[in-house]
């Protein structure tokens, strides 16, 4: 029968390669041509679906509305590059990773610096749910067999992310550099032949261009009054989406090579650069070739005045454009598709860059249990990266990996974070400002503060803009999710704090004090050779009193373990505890708490001899009363559970394969494999030498 | 903060009630008036659906086949009354509970036991799927509302009939006695106003007497041909689901009051007569209202030679029975009905009894785990009901609650229980003819083994019937389970054989031998109470050799570590394990290993400090690399694993709760958890008597 144990660790080998030294730490830092895609995806793919969603808002006051959007374009653009300028002054004065949090942390105080966290965790897992979802639509236009399981296709990505990057940064880095570069291309490729055309007045109109569409009850009259006010300002606020991936970069200072700063502040304006000049293009070309994008286009997209229907089918915005700038030239739009597939998906992995950085850097801080701090086989952060899978395939499923449903969560938190960071660079600046004597460091750090009091002030309004606008479409949810993360946190610190303050070393030596006897308890229900170890073991301890104790839950057996108790002829009394309610667990537990009633000074330790299996089914069969008592003795002060194993010959199999699978480099894993397949017969003579020993 | 454990305990107390002293058990002894409902209802109840099922399977060769049905119905009865007479001689022969697993055991030898208990165990968790689903149909005719909800509610009825049980059997006995009660008289009821009815010439026709049957494709010409006579063979094995409940009484006489095998033999009688009487008067008075009763109504049924469709609602052959019986008076039809819904689910109940004893006598013999042979707080075989609810709920969810779907894999394993069971008393009887002198006896004896023969005879053939008829309906999946579940029960009992010789006291008497030193590591990553503690009581046991071993993961740490320990003056050395790998497990195993290598005669006992929490969200934040070392330390021979418990605030007052809960006659609980509260500043002073010691 293969065990369970050997198959998993072979495929733990197989997924996430083998271990990696600590001192290999520096090797997996990115050069700038790998770092702008593992940290820029996210911001460039936007562009696959933020135009979409300002053009969907849009069109709710129907056609006419659309019009405007290459301006809610420039002024998504707008904001972008105050950020994109705010945030090179965040990478040249934090720059060791912290980002938002350690800025926020260091200028507004630690729970300001947790607001910023729980937002940032929260959006970094709703950059994977809407990236993957939006990458499974545009790859259900490209294989419509896969319409109607795109929450499952979703997972099954997020599951393929997981995984790459449980094997470490710098193999995915490269692998994703490819896909990243060549979408850049097609985009750049489509934008210039687009443009080429339009001047030549040769642009052919879209698929949809002979459609109208049909406006929401109320905006009948197009974009006029209050609502259609707030309507631009929700388009806008959905095309926000484009600066997500922003402060990915500043959290993630550490991972670029050295210098650290300037190499991440030089990809930051790269991406910004890049990320307008899409959008922008995009729009423009769109409005150009009346690419008309509804939410529902059955019932709202009207051909001579009648609803399409059912049977029409709606192609993302980039889709449409490309289609209409090749003139329906079949590889052209087929590679553009691919490529933007692709990179969605690819997308995500920005967050699984930055996400298990911020947990653990909040893990360090004792926000996060101490198992998000710790380093996997591949310098990855393992459980950061196991929970931003979790709860994205958990949101996945909830919104059934609907882009237009999900965006409405999105980007709160990334907002809230750059508000109060560029709230704390604002001060940040006048503290350096108040002790800086050096008249050109000065004007510099002046200036600095300008750009970033214009960036507070633009990304507190586009925060105020998003919160209004997009509350009650579900905005809420994610405040909420941030709420809770918040609470979860600070309970997590104030659980951490209390123990430490519960057993930090004062001036109270007590603890160092010894106890004056050792009482020891050796556990027993029959007499065999696991029970005759531990005998052996508690007698070899030398304590001031040793006694064997059995619960007495059958008569019959008691009687028969007291004869042969006495034939055995140890010099250990054998102690009977009744149990009326046929209980192991309560009996030994009120012993233990006599005898330090009575003695209040003794050490009290409690010997329980277990089995030792190989196979987890075996363990099924064993141990289960010792296991549940140890558990109890465990809340008794003074009590000390020492747990004598005897090992099934199946164990000692499985400890050498173990063994052998995590030490490939030694050669003595086979011996030892040898010696214990002797030693089955007797795996264990303390006293005689035996054979293998001589 | 609510504790979880404090409500699952306060739940436990409410739901299981008290727990029962060991002396108590006797009282829980069934007298006949409610060992008959408690064990029969299963038997009984299936008068709601197997006169259904023989109905129904005859509809396949249309209308003129059905007519057949009464004289189906009487070959079932006949078949009955014989296992009864057969199974009166079991119970005197083997009063003590086993049933057919130990007759099939004690004369057939273990194999065929196994086999017997494989079949029992598959089929007592069919009836309770069968019963419950078919009870779920029957409440949603009653409550229309329930239509397409079955499977859920039939699965929320197995959990409470669980919830009951746990509760121990007589209160569930008294319980179910009046429903059954209830069942019988308005089942008799029906019958002898029909009968009546019918001999006065005035018996109205059914709802469904006017429609007409379409015959399955091949059967135009009625039941003729191999085909028509296979048919009648199916219905007739259908409706051999009437026997199920007999063997349940075999299996169950210690539960009867004394003299326990006249009680049982008693009620064996009483449950055949009864089943009989029910089910040949459905069947006669159901032919004579003319019911019409189809597998897919829809189609199948037509009036006017039109098929019915959708809309029509066909209810059980009892239910258009009282209809009819009663004139549509609609009190009488309600009672029938609900009083049925609810037998039915409560013979479920049957096996609820049944498996658990079973499953107690196997783990007992060591084929299923020792778990199933504790019994629990209420003297209920608690693990067996949780095991037998959970396979029923698995085939419930599996099979949409359809009984016509179940009934395809039932009673397979009744008949093969029966037949063995037969063979195995045929072989009893001649084992003591071989020996018994009295003429008397011997008369006695030859006329049993003439009952059993015929007994034999009849199952041995319904048991090829019911292989013959059904297999490629579903019955494979019966036969499936049950090797399965044979071959799990051999497997661990070759698993408990095995451990028991490594394990057994032999000649060889080294395990008695001391070990010469005691090598004593204390494990410690931070200098804090708990690891001071630990160093404390290590100490206080004056082992041979004694070092405190922390790893280096981070060389800031362990410096600043060696620092505080120099500062310390303890008189201990610190070793330092070097870990390239970032890992606490390896180099702490790999040093215990080399420990061994270099004098396998001593024994290494490794102190663990470990925190105790009070939540179960708490334990998440500790402990989490002490368990895996733990685990992996146990699988090295000659070694002790020591855990020394800190007890943290909270765990004071929930191990005090859980004092109080677990030991309620108790007043010394609310003075121990006065004392843990006083305790909670200094949790634990061994040496200097503290304030409540004194």
């Amino acid at each position: 029968m293969a065990r369970v144990s050997d198959i998993a660790d072979a495929a733990k080998r197989l997924i996430v390669g083998r271990p990696v030294r600590s001192d290999r730490l520096g090797h997996t830092l990115l050069p700038k041509r790998i770092a702008l895609p593992v940290f820029a995806s996210d911001a460039l793919s936007s562009v696959a679906y933020a135009p979409d969603e300002i053009l969907l808002t849009l069109s709710i006051a129907g056609l006419s509305a659309t019009v405007i959007s290459p301006w809610v374009g420039l002024a998504v653009a707008a904001v972008l590059a105050v950020v994109v300028t705010s945030y090179r002054q965040n990478v040249h004065a934090y720059p060791s990773g912290g980002g938002d949090y350690e800025v926020v942390t260091t200028n507004l105080g630690p729970k300001a610096g947790l607001t910023v966290a729980s937002a940032l965790l929260v959006d970094y897992v709703l950059t994977v749910a809407v990236s993957v979802s939006s990458g499974a639509q545009y790859a259900a236009v490209a294989i419509p067999s896969l319409r109607g399981h795109e929450a499952l296709f979703a997972v099954s990505i997020v599951a393929v992310l997981m995984v790459m990057n449980l094997r470490g940064v710098k193999e995915s880095g490269r692998l994703f550099a490819i896909p990243t570069y060549l979408f850049m291309a097609a985009v750049l490729t489509t934008a210039i032949v687009g443009f080429v055309r339009l001047a030549a007045g040769g642009l052919p109109p879209a698929e949809s261009a002979d459609l109208t569409i049909l406006p929401e009850s109320g905006f009948e009259a197009g974009l006029v009054g209050l609502a259609g006010g707030f309507l631009v300002l929700r388009a806008f606020a959905s095309g926000a989406a484009a600066l997500t991936g922003v402060e990915a970069i500043s959290n993630g200072v550490p991972a670029f090579k050295p210098p650290k700063s300037r190499n991440a502040a030089t990809t930051l304006a790269l991406l910004g650069s890049l990320s307008i000049t899409f959008m922008i293009s995009i729009l423009v070309l769109a409005k150009a070739a009346h690419v008309h994008y509804v939410e529902l286009p059955a019932t709202n997209l009207l051909r001579d005045g009648v609803a399409v229907g059912d049977s029409y089918e709606q192609h993302p915005v980039l889709g449409q454009l490309t289609h209409s700038v090749f003139s329906g030239f079949s590889p052209a739009i087929v590679v553009v598709s691919v490529v933007t597939g692709l990179i969605l998906v690819l997308a995500a992995n920005t967050a699984f860059n930055g996400f298990p950085v911020l947990g653990s850097i909040l893990a360090r801080d004792g926000f996060l249990p101490r198992q998000l701090h710790t380093r996997g086989d591949r310098l990855a952060f393992s459980n950061g990266i196991l929970a931003l899978a979790g709860g994205a395939v958990v949101l996945i499923w909830a919104f059934d990996a609907q882009v237009t449903r999900l965006i409405q969560l999105y980007i709160v938190g990334v907002f809230v974070s750059f508000t109060l960071s560029q709230l704390g660079m604002v001060r940040h600046w006048n503290r350096h400002l108040a002790t800086e004597p050096d008249p050109a460091a000065r004007s510099r750090m002046k200036r600095s503060r300008v750009i970033n009091s214009i960036g507070l002030v633009m990304t507190g309004m586009v925060l105020i803009v998003v919160l209004i606008t997009k509350f009650s479409h579900g905005a809420w949810i994610a405040i909420l999710a941030m709420v809770i993360v918040y609470v979860i946190m600070l309970g997590v610190r104030r659980h951490y704090d209390q123990v430490r303050d519960e057993t930090s070393m004062d001036d109270d030596h007590s603890v160092l004090a010894l106890p004056s006897r050792v009482h020891a308890i050796v556990l027993l229900s029959r007499l065999h050779k696991p029970t005759m170890r531990a005998l052996a073991y508690a007698r070899a301890t030398r304590p001031s009193v040793l006694e064997a104790v059995t619960v007495a839950v059958d008569p019959e057996d008691v009687a028969e373990l007291r004869k042969q108790w006495d034939a055995l002829d140890v010099p250990v009394p054998l102690t009977v505890l009744d149990s009326p309610f046929r209980e192991i667990t309560r009996p030994v537990l009120g012993y233990v708490k006599s005898i330090r009633r009575e003695s209040p000074r003794d050490l009290v330790v409690v010997y329980i001899p277990e089995y030792v299996v190989g196979h987890w089914w075996e363990q099924l069969l064993h141990n289960q009363s010792a296991l549940r008592l140890k558990t109890r003795l465990l809340f008794s002060p003074g009590v000390v559970v020492a747990s004598v194993p005897w090992q099934l010959q199946s164990s000692h199999q499985q400890e050498a394969k173990t063994w052998q699978a995590t030490h490939p480099e030694s050669a003595r894993a086979a011996a030892l494999k040898e010696r214990a397949a002797r030693e089955t017969r007797r795996p264990d003579e303390p006293t005689r030498p035996g054979p293998t020993d001589a």
